[in-house]
């Protein structure tokens, strides 16, 4: 099992009839997927997602691909897939068209609608070409053969990818439920088939790869919301993802069928579901749905609210309920139905919505207490079925942090893969597909792209790092006006500070010492800012610490007038 | 089933024959646990202890109780009764005895010793009695008796408060192992005598009242690890809490008896094992101990490191060794056993050293995939036990969450409590006992108080929220000279800027536009520094807004020359 190491430099140059595969998202971390494939100088894409931020990234508003490693080379990329319409995969799509606008990009209806959706909110009219399962197209060396599969959102693909240098198979997300609401299977048969032909490389989802089993059947979550229906008394509220159309079906049958009318809150939900319903994906019962605000002119008992907000979002509506502040107000009584995962990271928003929640009366139901959420990504006995009817001669996980990158070789070699048939690797290790076997060959920069208001990249590691100083300590800045002739003080130097929790009044302690050594520097001749700076920096700095134990930003700031 | 209202105003005088409850800390939190209860004047505590801090609260050390309700009455506190020696019990005895060093602090052996430890740290000498369980004894009109638990930490107690005004009983932390490894049972015949006497008020641990059924044996654990030793061939590396000594205990034992030795690495962990085994709680075959200097003259077969850094804490030896960055360097096929919960909030960080520790090879074993660790507080089954056999005629569900004290209130209606009978109360409210009923009457200030570096309380929430805007925006400041006579502008307006990602060039654009403002300001006879200012932060503020949507923290420095 080859994983790489730090020391991994550039790549050499690709060898003729060689293949080269880097992921420049979505290897080492869940989020922002995106994998370019080369053959002979013409590029394919699958997938160009965004990452959220954690707390390691305060103040930025998405992370995307670093797409360097293909600037200089966009006119040569033949198409990009989107394997389904998540923000994981589409979400980045608008940044790398302002780069070059016409890039195709090839996916099924519903992901192309999302997209488009999303894109003419960037006012921007993509090249499409719409393909479905079953279908095969060619673009440029890269022979296509779209799969379908099953997933959290309806209308998702697998992309085979056929050239001179070997067939791939790259699964995107999926899962196999055996009993889809859609009836759409993932096709294990045409995966069978595909395998049979020869699958010198598969790429496949990695996500859940540590969790033993099965994942259920989204079907089963259906008689746990009809329970909580029937034992409802008051108002349901149901919150969920904006793009998990099945779930949000089982909901409305559900409401359907005990005489309770339907309003949508929160944008993307409103949104994603006029798409669906436009496209015949989501089915709505006659006069089910009502707006939202005439949710007034109904009795508690006949009012379901289907909102975002699952993740505790701080602006989102149910957050705003859970406070008090939003135009729905909580009452005892209310059912509040959390029907979706927890996100790593989202523990304590969600944490604190379900506490106001409850505070104000609501029953709250959810994954810890009841059926109400299947994952989307395949278990690890559903990747053993993949791995033993592909067949692939070499497996290189993805979709995944290392923990599940490495969970997946593992049942790997369980099925009876050897070590050197596996590649783990991570964001920006290049993978070269040559005379059959995958080798890691080298490495290019893959680093995170933040967004921050209207702005791409401005944001840097470093001022991340002081964000992360100034968001635990504050600053202090001293302002010193100095003669730039004489190099006198003049007046006093003066105080500003934020956060460093240090009373106004306690600086009276440390600005005459401040002052003293200004005068006994500019006696000695010293003139230069710099110096004066330093002086200052190390004055408060050693009296911060030493008081407070604390270390906040310090800022000298010497004018010379 | 009563729970408090925001409009809660100050509660009235206490009435004559009435005990009056206040919870400082430890309702609607898990953390800062703290309970004043007031007989005829005089007081009596039941814990003092530490919540630490999460990202609503950057740069903040710990969080105390707000002693303030107490203050002015410290002479009247008869005692400090500390039921175990978790930090969210006595994490804050220090900053309460700095306001009163002589407060006598009643706990059982281990309790005062760790508590003494801590107190030796910050050079306090306490005034201690220490009792055991079946023990009574009265502080003033408070008599105490103490009753067996089992928790997380060995020679916890329970306290009984017989007082003119009724019977209490307050759980501390519990669960009730009914195989503890050390045969120290959760005393309930204890509860159920006292119970036949009749227990106006029972405060109980709501912690876990939401998880059905009851609590595995932490006996339970020990074939787990045995496991783990028997298919580790390298090093095996244990991260738990310091303070769980029957949990390391299990691992000395599994060590002993597979000829390993081991050496505990953390300040904490050396500390607390080192008082448990001198008084006996710790039992530590012949030569099993080596130092973790020695560890390199063992095979990597024959070792074992007993680690603090379950919780993925930044410092911690195990993150360390996740990162590279510590004198034990993880190898392939290193065995890494967290043996602890994941503390809600942690999930990030714990995952972190996880994908760190499995990108060096290691294979880990966690609760999500062993059963390594089992719970310290009772679950919904045991809290019905206690329930019914105390068959107290009011409880307060303490120790939790909104959502954990509701639940635990849907508990004891199921066992037949009316709802009159259940008082739901956060922080600050005052309950109090007159005539066999719990009453809430009103609430009495009981907000957070922030210890950062050296300084208790000096960090409010309005430095917090500067530190929020600073860490998610950073800031500009704008550093114009005027002359004070005349009002002139001197120089050129200067720009510092940090964490707000943008390009210093970019002010260019704008200073020339402040300049002239300031310029024409001058010209209109405007001297007012107050007034200059306002004019810069508008300034800046609108342009950063329009060009690059975002809104960093704003500082404009007007200095007279």
């Amino acid at each position: 099992m080859s994983h790489p190491h730090p020391e991994l430099g550039p790549p050499p140059p690709l060898a003729e009839g060689a293949l080269r595969i880097v992921a420049l998202g979505g290897l080492g971390e869940i989020g922002r997927n995106m994998t370019v494939f080369e053959y002979a100088g013409r590029l394919l894409i699958v997938d160009c997602g965004v990452l959220f931020p954690e707390e390691e990234q305060p103040g930025v508003d998405l992370i995307l691909p670093d797409f360097d490693y293909i600037r200089d080379r966009l006119d040569d990329v033949e198409a990009l897939v989107l394997t389904h319409g998540h923000e994981d995969h589409i979400g980045a799509v608008p940044f790398l068209l302002r780069e070059r606008s016409d890039i195709p990009l090839v996916g099924s209806r519903l992901t192309l609608s999302l997209l488009s959706a999303k894109l003419g909110e960037h006012r921007i009219k993509p090249e499409t070409v719409q393909v479905t399962e079953g279908e095969r197209r060619s673009f440029g060396p890269f022979d296509l053969e779209f799969f379908a599969v099953n997933h959290s959102i309806p209308d998702a693909l697998a992309v085979g990818v056929r050239t001179p240098a070997g067939n791939l198979l790259h699964t995107g997300d999926f899962k196999m439920d055996q009993l889809p609401l859609d009836g759409r299977l993932t096709d294990l048969p045409g995966f069978a088939r595909y395998g049979a032909e020869g699958v010198d490389l598969l790429l496949a989802d990695s996500t859940n790869a540590e969790v033993p089993g099965f994942v259920t059947s989204e079907r089963d979550i259906s008689p746990v919301i009809d329970k909580v229906f029937d034992k409802a008394e008051q108002r349901i509220i149901v919150a969920c993802f904006a793009s998990h159309i099945h779930r949000v079906q089982q909901v409305l049958d559900a409401a359907h069928a005990h005489g309770r009318k339907v309003a949508f809150v929160g944008r993307s939900m409103v949104r994603n579901m006029n798409i669906a319903r436009d496209l015949g994906y989501l089915n709505v019962p006659g006069d089910l749905l009502v707006d939202v605000k005439s949710l007034d002119d109904l009795r508690p008992e006949e009012a379901v609210l289907v909102s975002t907000g699952s993740q505790g979002e701080p602006m989102s509506a149910l957050t705003r309920m859970a406070n008090r502040d939003h135009q729905i107000r909580i009452e005892e009584g209310d059912t509040v139905l959390l029907a979706s995962s927890l996100i790593p990271g989202n523990e304590n928003s969600v944490n604190r919505v379900i506490n106001g929640l409850t505070r104000w009366g609501a029953k709250i139901v959810h994954k810890g207490n009841a059926l109400v959420h299947v994952s989307g990504h395949a278990s690890a006995g559903e990747l053993m079925y993949v791995l033993n009817m592909v067949k692939p001669k070499n497996l290189m996980p993805v979709h995944g942090e290392w923990r599940h990158m490495r969970a997946h070789a593992n049942i790997a070699k369980l099925t009876g893969m050897s070590d050197d048939r596996i590649v783990i690797a991570e964001d920006g290790v290049v993978v070269d597909l040559h005379k059959g076997r995958a080798r890691i060959t080298g490495a290019v920069p893959a680093g995170y792209v933040y967004v921050d208001g209207t702005s791409v990249g401005d944001v840097t590691e470093s001022a991340l790092k002081d964000r992360r100083i100034l968001g635990e300590e504050g600053f202090i800045s001293i302002v010193v006006a100095v003669d730039s002739t004489t190099g006198k003080i003049l007046g006093d130097p003066e105080i500003h500070t934020r956060g460093s929790g240090i009373d106004a009044d306690a600086y009276d302690e440390v600005l005459p010492k401040i002052a003293d050594a200004l005068e006994r520097a500019a006696a000695d001749g010293v003139t230069d800012p710099a110096q004066l700076r330093q002086l200052v920096r190390r004055g408060i700095g050693r009296w911060v610490n030493e008081s407070y134990r604390r270390r906040p930003m310090i800022i000298p700031v010497v004018v010379e007038v």
